[in-house]
């Protein structure tokens, strides 16, 4: 990417008036330079099967290349028009749930040969009608595509001939990798397979779920296929990921997609992040994707496709908001950022997502305050911009994990519900996630199969509940190369196919972490007494959630339990195994507490430094641009101004380039930021 | 009417034993001079098809008759018989919940032509049977009529008719209108138009809504059609209206019917009104319930057809409370109160919603007040009874603002639930509706299209969400003829087809109120700070739900936000425009504040008076009664007798006639009142 | 049953490895001498249909028979194979849900020919291969067996020849007692009885239900009388039944089967018992599961097929628990404790429900722990086990009344739901069983239609919400016989067909109890005034959930209520009539406030003893052992030890059978207890 972007999604197909030249011309005012187009509009483009009609297309085409604005064109595939499912009702994805209706986007079988007829139609015309046009500078593929709890006849199909091909044919393989014996679930020829959508068993469901996220990765490459066909060798393929949206945002691990192995169909990571704002703004769910996204392309910069101006109704942004979390985005290493949307719409269902502009489409202070970012971008972008990074820290993800621990929850053991509601995988990665982002520690995101993990001086690897014996010892490997590893409760419990090991836990490092366990329970009343280096770290803690009755064999016991059931055995510990240590969290606590324990571990890895000790008054990101200079952004994300000594030297971009040494006093009003460039 | 009404629902058919004369000797006791019968028992009235059995209508008609207790004949339709569904299962309502199972009544599709026809059948022999007989002093037709969600094909099929009707076939109108090209949802082939249980347009979807609202009004004028070939010249045709019950009572304005347009099938309102009770018991149910009711029919008295005696179990009354809920029916304007029902049944479903008799059918406390009040009536009814009022104030109420609302809801934006949960059109009704009634002054509904509205001097319009433009030129020219106009969030936002209007908000209210706004959102932890008149007119006050950042363009500031981002914005406003004043709510607020910003209004409009000194001493309901006195009631809804100075002269209607002069003390029991008479 | 049994479910079938020598090792050294096999595991015994596979029964009876360790083996049916829904899908129970999904047990219809034949197929085979068996003892058919909500076609037509043949084919007498006029349904030709799965007529329903637990009798009966043609004479059939779980344990009375008409079906009750365990084990739930399947099979004793080892993630139990559990389990009268199960599973669902062994397989603390208790039992079972109760104080249960109360809440009179939530019937009967528990009071349970009441001294008869005529007549008469008893509020209220009585209340039992009431409501704010043997029972006092406005006729007013509304009404009561008495609690109310009245009740049966001073400090379960020596267990279920002076004299079983006499002062630790042997 060459150019820092700056835009919103555009639909001209929404507007109630003719006004793009309005539109064009009050983007140019606030420095945008692309939108993205056609995205879920495939009924416009093909209002009847065949009948293709460009119109609006080619108006926004007209009038952006005009105006120099870059245009991303989306293929329309992620909404169905109405004719395709009249005509043929099984696009409708059939889910847990039954049979689809008709109306929201996402509700289709992404496999159904009727929808990828169609699609693919749709998508060579659409090519062929705006690849060679001068203003487009890439293409996205669908939109934050997921299987959609597909679970058809066609797919139910599909996944047992996958069986047949994974286990070489061999039903008494299957039936023992997957425990099917139990509950007389075992299956003895191939066409009694049942329907998945009813099993209890929770080998046999995340199979299903994982194939189920292969259809993802199998579409979007089915469809970059196609759309690499027209493209210009300048022209780009990207997709827009999303993530788990539990709690009402862009929040953790995508469940749907395994993104590392998706974004291998892109040439370019997008992403959407949304976020709670006002005064919930804490900058994590931007840090948190942005670090995502960039690491599922191995470490290169990406698109925020989407993020939010007005957003919600909750969501307006205080004044200074808007433009701190465009600074925020590319403080993570996106290369561009990109309003969904331009306007808000007057009509069907987002109609309060709102866009830069109001109902009223006028200039208001949302629009105002994002020129005033635009203007920054356009002027000094190259300074602040395209950002690198090299972290020496990585916390290891996993869709089989996260997806294990929907069948095997945390609390409970279940299913979530069955037995009471239960944290999840993601609220443990944020809650380690969070406290490195609270003591400024940057961090990537690896996969479970990563093959070289000893890039990273320190590697932490939560809920890692269920991984193949490679992914153990690559642990264990790192540690004994040296490597800083922090492993927590429900670690490596399970094999690929979410069979619990059968020796002693945690199975394959009870060396490397020096320890074991056969006991763990549900946490009441229970305290947590402190020992060693973390001796006196908070005032206070507790076990949360889940806790392991740990037996060290070798390990340090950085804290005990304090209960009279659970006073012999330890909750925290330090394992040092040559010049490696690991460190265990066998149990949740607070956020203080695991943040004095991940702070331990980044002394312990030897890639501590100013950072931590501004923790708790800025936020730090860093890197370098395109120049090679380091770059480094003090955000502030509250409501006060704050005031602090500058750690680095270098020029304060954002202040008429001041010169700032180290020791200057630096005062950063409230939700503002410091950019500092060195040399 | 010329007879007040006091009576009861009356069911032979659900009786144990053989016991009419005991029951017409109790009701004559009680001072009981009506009953309504027949009323959802179309499976005793017609045990097979085509097969009719009127024993129990002739025995109550004989008994009653006899007693000279008035009869109100019910159309049996609002529950059928399973004969009917084990032949035609379709017509069982299928909804978006999917098919209907055979069991509750208001489960049937009210357009299937197998249900019209075994309808009219049974309708046609009941009124043979019964409309000549001397003691049937009316019909009602069907009971609580709605249109049960029913989504079916026939229905499905019938709603895009009418749209072609509505749209005059253009689909491009219809696409534009509706906003359909979102989402990929356009349509460009009528027989491409999807199921609509699944839309996710809310325009789609409010239309829909909108459309069934009219299926109700044809089947009532259906009904009442048939009815009419049949009644003499004195009897009437009634419904029983309810209303929309989201707490668990009749809480505000009903969803699924329009009322002001299902009254047009009539010749008198009746209405059911359910409330909490005991400690809950505040008078503000019966009031709106009657209020709304009176106005639906041009001011006319009303029927209340329901109301309960011993009620749910929680709603056992406390002594004396009967009574005076019997009392505050008439001071609304009810010529009639009955109670569903006389007995409690035995079986089934509702066996514990309570009617007078306990049973055990012998008399007991709550039979025994209601006694009280039935002889008093018979003694004295004429004096307090058929009371005509002249309200100077009105509230606008809407079923499509409301509808709207549901599709974009007050506090998210979205369908309720989908990103959390929000207060809907009616709470803001009753917030504004409440306030009035604790401020003593009594009011009017009116609709939206109403062709009048100089009439009144005060005229509330609470969260009027959409509105066509000839709507909103009716308020600007309201206030520009010198009316007072109190209007609140969330108004004039949209037109009739639920689209946004995109000029400067308040759409064609911006010089009307004097303010524009181009922000809003939910308010956290904001405070309200307040201006002019309002200045101390509460302790504290703060922003709720909702808040619109209002710039005055010539509106006095009235109440502006306490919060750092949101300061140079109002919250409250007035603008005098010619001898008119436009008061504006930009947020929710406390009921305390509310009120008082509602007594700027009355007072602005020059409709106080005493009784908004008497506010939270006793509530007043006031009007004329049929010789044309003045009669004022002073109801005391509260466990403690109050003491207050009559503020009107006259006589104490309940305690023996007691002359009373202004200034005299009178002192109120615990849930009582006293009634005077002036001239 | 000759030997006291402990041991744990074996699945050879499940384990990861082969390794039943070793586990056979482990067992005999924590002294386990049986366990049960086969039970759910059809898909392995028979892998396709007709092709039979013993393998794995095999080895265990092999090992087992070996070691002398004894086998139960159950037949497989509750868990149905794939192939067989593959083949027969209606064999999914079709519910009020809808059709089934395959995947979970118990999800058959239990009356479906094609379930009936393969099962029979199944458990022939098995019978002919293991009845034989020298080390068997035992069979246990199906488990848990339920009717499953099973609603299909075949369950319902069946259901209509039921109706016919209760009502002699008199549709009138049908309609009649159930009440069908109401809301039209009426049926008056039987080819019109509609899905009953919708019905909202309480009758129609409850006798559904009822019919549905004749299923589960008729399927248990179906299954022993195949079991017998194969079984020795020395070897026993037994069912594992198990309880409402509505909090997530063995809470209460079973819904879905009437254990007292089930048990006929089997030569020895087994049964399930779950419960909360650490800082909340109480004993309750151990007492009250005994309590009941000791009594369903007149006072035998029985087997605990199914306990928690380490149960769920948070039943982990403390240093202490398991072993107090197992002597709690003995304490009731069970001949045998056997945990669920042996190992933990490595997959599929339950695989955090912990058996003895966690998932390493090796020895752990809860392994060790049963161990102690195992070697115990074996060394001295004989001196503490085999225990013969002799109660004098029963409660009376019934299935009727329990689904009624589901119609019919308490709180609301509703279904739950409908209007709110509500307590249900085992909510007030582990009011009362509790209150007794506490107060060291031993109970048995009695069916409604139980002909010898007069064998116990004090009757507790909890709302009793539906009984027949006879069963009023029996508490009558146990009362004037001498009896005392103890009743509820909404106890006879309704006959066997859920029809509510229509004399005065409570129904034939106004002279009984000496009083009346026609009017009872939820409380809000009320409080209890306590009169006579009452005053000055607990300090304060209040109505909860549920209120009847009683009038004394004869009755002693032992608590009042304390609210204006209802000053003049009783809550609590007493009668004396002739040498029985009969206490009513019109009101629910405090543990604490129903211990008292409980403990007034067991003072006037005569029967109370020192068990009552203990109340509070220790747990008293007492009886005899099979050298019919008393045997009195002194348990301490809390986590600090207790002192006590002995109310008995004999010798400390438990403590090197040091002996106690009558005053000596005993300390018991911590979730320990004290078994003394007297003579």
């Amino acid at each position: 990417m060459d150019r820092l972007l700056f835009g919103a999604a555009y639909y001209d197909e929404y507007m109630p008036t003719d006004r793009i030249e309005t539109d064009v011309r009050m983007m140019q005012d606030a420095g945008i330079n692309v939108v993205r187009i056609a995205e879920s509009t495939w009924s416009t483009l093909e209002p009847q099967p065949g009948v293709f009609d460009f119109t609006h297309v080619d108006r926004a085409l007209d009038a952006f290349e005009a105006a120099d604005i870059a245009v991303i064109v989306g293929t329309p595939t992620y909404a169905v028009p109405s004719w395709l499912t009249a005509s043929y009702p099984d696009v409708l994805a059939t889910t847990r749930h039954g049979e689809g209706r008709y109306g929201a986007r996402q509700i289709m079988d992404i496999t159904h040969p009727a929808y990828l007829f169609h699609a693919e139609r749709v998508i060579r015309e659409l090519m062929a009608h705006t690849a060679h046009r001068r203003g487009v500078i890439g293409f996205q593929i669908d939109n934050e595509t997921k299987y959609h709890d597909t679970a058809g006849r066609g797919v139910q199909r599909a996944f047992v001939k996958h069986l047949r091909q994974e286990f070489g044919d061999d039903l008494a393989a299957l039936n023992r990798a997957f425990g099917l014996d139990y509950w007389s679930n075992r299956i003895d020829a191939w066409e009694d397979v049942p329907d998945i959508r009813g099993t209890i068993n929770g080998s046999l469901g995340a199979a299903f779920d994982r194939f189920r996220r292969g259809l993802v990765e199998e579409f979007l490459g089915w469809q970059a296929g196609i759309v690499r066909e027209y493209a210009r060798a300048d022209q780009w393929v990207t997709q827009n990921f999303d993530f788990d949206w539990t709690p009402g945002w862009s929040y953790g691990l995508q469940p749907a997609v395994d993104h590392f192995k998706a974004a291998r169909t892109v040439d370019l990571a997008g992403v959407d992040i949304y976020h709670p704002t006002q005064s919930e703004l804490t900058g994590k769910e931007i840090a948190f994707g942005g670090d995502m996204t960039r690491s599922i392309k191995g470490g290169a910069n990406y698109l925020v496709l989407e993020t939010q101006a007005q957003g919600q109704i909750g969501w307006l942004p205080y004044p200074g908001q808007l433009r701190l979390q465009a600074y925020s985005h590319l403080a993570s290493g996106a290369d561009g950022v990109m309003y969904w949307h331009w306007h808000s719409l007057h009509h069907s269902f987002e109609t309060y997502w709102k866009g830069l502009l109001s109902h009223d489409l006028g200039p208001n202070p949302t629009y105002r305050e994002a020129g005033v970012f635009g203007r920054e971008l356009a002027a000094l972008g190259e300074r602040f911009g395209h950002l690198r990074k090299q972290n020496r820290a990585a916390i290891m993800v996993s869709n089989e994990a996260l997806t294990a621990l929907q069948w095997f929850s945390i609390e409970t053991g279940f299913i979530d519900g069955v037995f009471g509601s239960s944290i999840g995988y993601n609220d443990v990665l944020r809650w380690v996630y969070d406290a490195l982002f609270d003591l400024n520690v940057e961090v990537d995101f690896v996969a479970a199969d990563d093959a070289d993990l000893g890039r990273y001086d320190l590697l932490v690897a939560p809920v890692l509940y269920s991984a193949p014996q490679s992914t153990v010892n690559a642990l264990r490997d790192y540690v004994a190369g040296g490597g800083h590893l922090v492993t927590t409760f429900r670690s490596v419990v399970a094999d690929e196919h979410v069979e619990v090991w059968h020796d002693r836990a945690p199975h394959g490092l009870v060396e490397t972490l020096g320890l074991s366990y056969d006991q763990f329970t549900r946490p009441r009343d229970v305290g947590l007494t402190l020992h060693g280096d973390l001796a006196g770290a908070v005032p206070a803690a507790d076990a949360r959630h889940f806790m392991e009755l740990l037996v060290p064999e070798g390990a340090e016991v950085l804290a005990c339990y304090d209960h009279d059931a659970y006073r012999d055995y330890a909750a925290i510990t330090r394992h040092r195994a040559g010049s490696g240590t690991a460190l265990h969290l066998g149990t949740m606590t607070s956020p203080e507490l695991v943040q004095a324990v991940l702070a331990l571990a980044v002394r312990e890895a030897g890639i501590g430094d100013w950072a931590q000790e501004l923790a708790g008054t800025v936020t730090v990101r860093r890197g370098r641009n395109a120049a090679g200079n380091p770059v480094t952004y003090l955000l502030n994300y509250s409501a006060a101004p704050v005031t602090l000594v500058s750690p680095v030297p270098g020029r304060s971009v954002l202040a008429q380039d001041a010169p700032v040494a180290v020791g200057d006093e630096l005062t950063i009003g409230a939700w503002d930021l410091v950019v500092i460039e060195g040399d």
